[in-house]
């Protein structure tokens, strides 16, 4: 699959930077050192991808940042290390103890998975059980963990396939008896991944808890081991049995925040708090080590629940952001192409333009779902209180109250994989499955 | 114009539903009462729209909500209060009082514009000078006001038409002499047009204040007041010369916060404090009447100063969010749909799937403008830290930096209104015209 961003398939320079590089005896991963109009620049040579041109160089610096350096005829180039001082070699992990809770560890790829590989630019799956023990030894503490490497994704790339790939291997998991799942996970789509399992796996006995990290592990300020511990913790002793995402509260180590799977948003580029509750609070924190929970309504821990594994998606699904400039075409267009149902990112409470009103009509009257949800990120669409809102109800389009566009995009993959009936995936649609749907706050005013 | 939102266009009630109300000899506006299944429901009479059912009446409680009751053969009606009750019939304003700074109010419609409309929910232009003196008495101590009804629009409604047509307006009152101007605004759009305006008015000698309301004037908890003296406040008074935008910082009526045109954003759906400054603060706060300056680095108010105007804007520019079910068809869509820029929502640090980079190119190669933001809303895209990140900028695409996705829109309409030359244009998207990016700060890690 092309699509999987394993750099060793780019690993190369060409042309001019190729030649340089040839003649400084450098390769990639060399530690090396250029010198460019008075400026030295010491990193790592990183690989480039096919994209590339072939008159930079590009090195990871100190700092953990990369950049490129374009190579003229005065740039000096030095090689000042080989790469085997950037291999890596954990030490031997500690034993496993017998009598802690069995935890299964899913790696997909991600920051937190890739210790090594961020370093250098490469991205290989890093984590192993006896890697996962190495670089962090407190995790033997708290379970006996069975790791598996399911995919090394960017997790921009994973799609509604992969989702149904994690729920079934963690489906697989709990029928074999471990006592909570650990999904480590890039985080730009973890909130994305975080609602799929959340539709995906109903009725579940022990936690689920994806996990990732916003700086990789070689960085001082890394959040991977903390979060880690954090979600190991869960998984082996919360009292409660839903998806959740595990990541920082706060910019400082202090707490660990478990945010429900649908209701959960990463709301900054590069924070290590920027994962989000939205439109409610976490349902736990964990501070030393200790699991408190921050509210009484939550599915309870329970070896003997049966899980319901409901896998599928339908990726025929668009979520649509609306804006001021916006053209009914493209409404038309996916009513054209084949596409099930649009999730509408409207205005304030759930509101487009009137110039998109007939395009929406028309394809509701082709039997294709289209509901609204809010670009505003917090709050509830309501439907009712503006004309405008009003008339697109009479058209068809399914108000979702306070479900995140995100979620919502997930959600009606999800139920366009249980249903292909009109009227039941608009029931599905509405209906509160995973806490998707906050309950409603009284009004003021 | 068919989209702008007047009710009186769709005055009417049908079949059923009309022959009920015929019945019990019920117009719209009056306040009536309906009984069914044991229930009673009081409240004001309001259009329904051309796409209406036959069966439902709808009715804005006293809460300010509306409701759609289905009509059966046991429902009753009964009219209890005609509508001359609800007529808007304001008192004597006050006088204008000479020597105050003088400030220009455009109206363009929204919650803040429509005191009687909205609790009726029929939608009139409602803020001419003589209204405002009389639903809000408090301008009269601050400024001669010299008011103007430019549109009466649901702001979803608006367009980068309107856009100019108010920059144009704006530019007319300011060569006029006022000393200040101020634009009531619904408040979905508004951060979009607060942006418009940034890039169309440059070099302002005096401040330009956008100003909408969450909830309408008749209803107690409504913010339309406060926000409105605000905004005349800083007008008339304020030492910077931007655009900038007036409502709530907090729930309570204690604050007003100004946040820049190009970095605010409508963060809740139906709170007072919906408007947010992101990846920045206010440059200004009001309490007690008083304007305190929250940053250094503002346009000072200078009367001499020469505006340029540049309201241009060209709309073949899309907004498109990324998802992980999405396919390139929607980028080749844009492509071959004569769009001259396309804005991607990219996920964390500025991704999209690799699935997406082939169509990227090809749109690129066809000279057309492919830039990045991010859906986080906070932090800076970098797409120099992950390999698909680099891929991305290989391909050329423009990272912009902390420019919210809205803004960037925006921006590039305004881009291809000022020239088409294609470099050109994406000099003038990265160069920083109204403080739509950000200082960089200082990177810890």
């Amino acid at each position: 699959m092309s699509r999987i961003g394993l750099s060793s398939e780019f690993p190369g320079y060409k042309g001019e930077a190729l030649k340089a590089l040839q003649e400084a005896g450098s390769e990639i991963e060399d530690f090396i050192c250029i010198t460019k109009d008075g400026v030295t620049y010491e990193g790592v040579l990183i690989p480039r991808s096919e994209y590339g041109d072939d008159k930079h160089l590009v090195i990871k610096l100190k700092s953990g940042y990369n950049i490129g350096i374009r190579i003229t005829p005065t740039t000096r180039i030095e090689r000042i290390g080989s790469k085997a001082r950037l291999a890596f070699n954990p030490a031997s992990p500690p034993e496993q103890k017998p009598g802690l809770p069995r935890v299964a560890i899913l790696s997909t790829g991600g920051t937190i998975a890739s210790r090594v590989d961020y370093r250098t630019g490469a991205v290989r799956p890093a984590i192993s059980a006896n890697d996962l023990y190495s670089i962090i030894p407190e995790l033997s503490n708290i379970a006996m963990i069975e790791a598996q490497i399911l995919f090394s994704l960017f997790s921009e790339d994973m799609t509604p396939q992969h989702w149904t790939k994690i729920a079934e291997t963690v489906a697989e998991y709990i029928t074999n008896g471990v006592d909570g799942v650990v999904i480590t996970h890039g985080t730009d789509t973890m909130g994305y991944t975080a609602a799929a399992l959340s539709f995906a796996l109903q009725n579940l006995p022990v936690p689920v808890v994806l996990v990732g990290a916003q700086r990789s592990e070689d960085r001082p300020s890394s959040d991977a081991a903390t979060n880690m511990i954090g979600a190991v913790l869960a998984a082996a002793n919360a009292p409660f049995a839903e998806v959740v995402v595990a990541m920082h509260e706060k910019i400082s180590d202090e707490s660990i925040v478990l945010h429900r799977g649908t209701k959960v948003r990463k709301c900054h580029t590069s924070r290590r708090d920027a994962f989000k509750s939205v439109d409610g609070n976490p349902i736990a924190r964990i501070t030393d080590e200790q699991i408190t929970m921050l509210t009484n309504d939550y599915s309870k821990r329970n070896a003997s629940t049966e899980l319901i594994l409901k896998p599928r998606f339908d990726d025929r699904v668009a979520l649509v952001k609306f804006d001021p400039g916006m053209s009914p075409n493209i409404i038309d267009w996916h009513a054209d192409n084949g596409y099930k149902g649009t999730i509408l990112e409207g205005t304030g409470l759930g509101h487009v333009s009137r110039a998109l009103f007939r395009a929406i009509g028309k394809t509701i009257e082709k039997g294709i779902v289209v509901a609204m949800t809010s670009q505003c990120v917090w709050g509830r669409v309501d439907m009712n209180v503006y004309e405008n809102g009003r008339d697109l109800l009479a058209l068809g389009v399914v108000p979702l109250e306070d479900m995140l566009p995100e979620s919502a995009l997930v959600k009606l993959m999800w139920v366009f994989g249980q249903t292909d009936d009109i009227e039941e995936a608009k029931r599905l649609l509405r209906s509160n499955i995973a806490h998707e749907i906050s309950e409603r706050t009284i009004k003021i005013g």
